[in-house]
């Protein structure tokens, strides 16, 4: 479940006594992703939080990106960082330490960190390795973009290079060697090294599963953003592991629109059990046929 | 002058009586910062502030990052945040908010933003357009990364394609058709898009300028990176102008090596102004000859 939450769509109950141009507006996001985490915790491995919906709030949000990952931690949920970095070696290395050791200084203190974060790649190698490096010293994680799920995506991305595959084929490919180093490699054969996926193009996603099979990947996209579950299915390895799915606006705003009362009670998180069942039980279905 | 600190190269007097490890540490980068900014106001027209060497600091160093800025935009200099964003639709929107717009919150109150920042092109346009859209209504501007400065920036930006340029190329032609849209250029005829380019090519350089005629270029790289004053001259208009460059640590940290009772007195500053006076004749004698 991906928790990326706006103030406007936040429950009426969350909004009351609050003003939307202070920080208490950054409470009742923080608030509201606690309250989502909570319900959704018993059903799903994994929460992938949006620091970019936090950082609006400032020094303030960045505080409450932290609380609602110590509080996923707390509920044994897998945390991924939806941070997006990237930069050349020395900034890279700072993104690094900041996303994935922990930021410096007293807020640190009983803080956990995400078990992964997300990095942009167009940088080439001296830009992903500081990320590396801090992954494996700290038994973490990175995602690299590789196919993102936005309609232009296709405009870089899928640029067909002189010698046939398109530029995030090559991204892929580098990507492969990267993951596929001495000390990468975890018990299951997953490399920390992974890759958001997301696309609509079921040949793509077969090629990029075969050529990254030492690779977890993120999928973006299914559920509001409106990937289809025969692609996101061939994004699965054969024995059903291999990928982790992401859904969020589809989940995380169930209520709207749903039972007007239960809205009212304060049972908004009802709702979004339930759909998070849904898109469980739409998922199991289709991979149990791979 | 890009500022892009790290604690343990501060001048020794401003780590006094610090913990490394805690906030003191973030208030240390922050005075250097101020200082920095201070010695070089009466010298240079932009400061670049580099967000990765304040985030290592959490919610405390976003919020120095802020002090800075605006400590920059009272000295009348012109800010670039270094932030390198970049995201799908809804994400980039937040962080076209957050980074050009302000933060929301109380820490905002007085605050100055940055007069523009760096983004990340991987996305395509759907990914770049928050950005210039709120670039637009801010009156402010975006660099997008074209090429960096690293070692292995052409794994990726390099890649020839099937119709013969190369991604970078691309990115530019896209940058180019995105810069020229009604409404987004100026009184002097360049844009508000503009693009980080950074090329030891000189053919290259020529090519980008002759295609990008109306986008500004910030030239990272020129000191502690490498990049030579041929190639820094080949980014710039013929009429001398269309181009900012910058050096971050042969600057900044110009007190290392030099007299040590200088540094002693606390008078470190003085071998800061004296780089970057040296930096600024390097590159008008050099930019004499265009």
């Amino acid at each position: 479940v991906g928790i990326d939450p706006v103030y406007e769509r936040l429950p009426a109950g969350l909004r009351e006594d609050r003003d939307p141009g202070d920080e208490s507006a950054a409470e009742a996001l923080v608030e509201f992703g606690r309250r989502i985490i909570r319900a959704v915790a018993p059903l799903v491995p994994v929460v992938k939080i949006n620091s970019a919906f936090f950082e609006r709030y400032g020094g303030h949000g960045v505080r409450g990106y932290y609380e609602l990952v110590r509080e996923a931690a707390h509920q044994e949920l897998i945390v991924i960082g939806d941070v997006k970095r990237g930069d050349v070696g020395h900034s890279a290395e700072q993104y690094a330490r900041a996303c994935l050791a922990g930021p410096v200084g007293g807020e640190a203190k009983g803080r956990a960190t995400p078990d992964a974060i997300t990095v942009n790649p167009y940088f080439g190698w001296d830009g992903v390795r500081p990320f590396i490096d801090v992954a494996r010293q700290q038994q973490k994680g990175v995602f690299l973009l590789v196919r993102t799920s936005n309609p232009s995506a296709g405009e870089f991305q899928h640029l067909a290079t002189d010698s046939g595959p398109t530029v995030a084929d090559h991204v892929a490919g580098r990507l492969q060697a990267w993951a596929s180093q001495a000390g990468l490699l975890g018990e299951s054969g997953y490399s920390c090294v992974g890759a958001v996926v997301s696309t609509r193009d079921i040949e793509e996603a077969r090629r990029l599963r075969t050529q990254l099979e030492r690779s977890i990947f993120l999928i973006p996209g299914y559920g509001a953003q409106g990937m289809g579950l025969d692609a996101v299915a061939a994004l699965f390895n054969k024995d059903g592991t291999g990928a982790v799915v992401n859904a969020s606006r589809s989940i995380i705003y169930a209520y709207q629109g749903a039972d007007p009362e239960e809205a009212a009670a304060q049972r908004w998180e009802h709702a979004v059990e339930r759909a998070c069942k849904k898109s469980i039980q739409e998922l199991a279905d289709r991979l149990a046929q791979i």
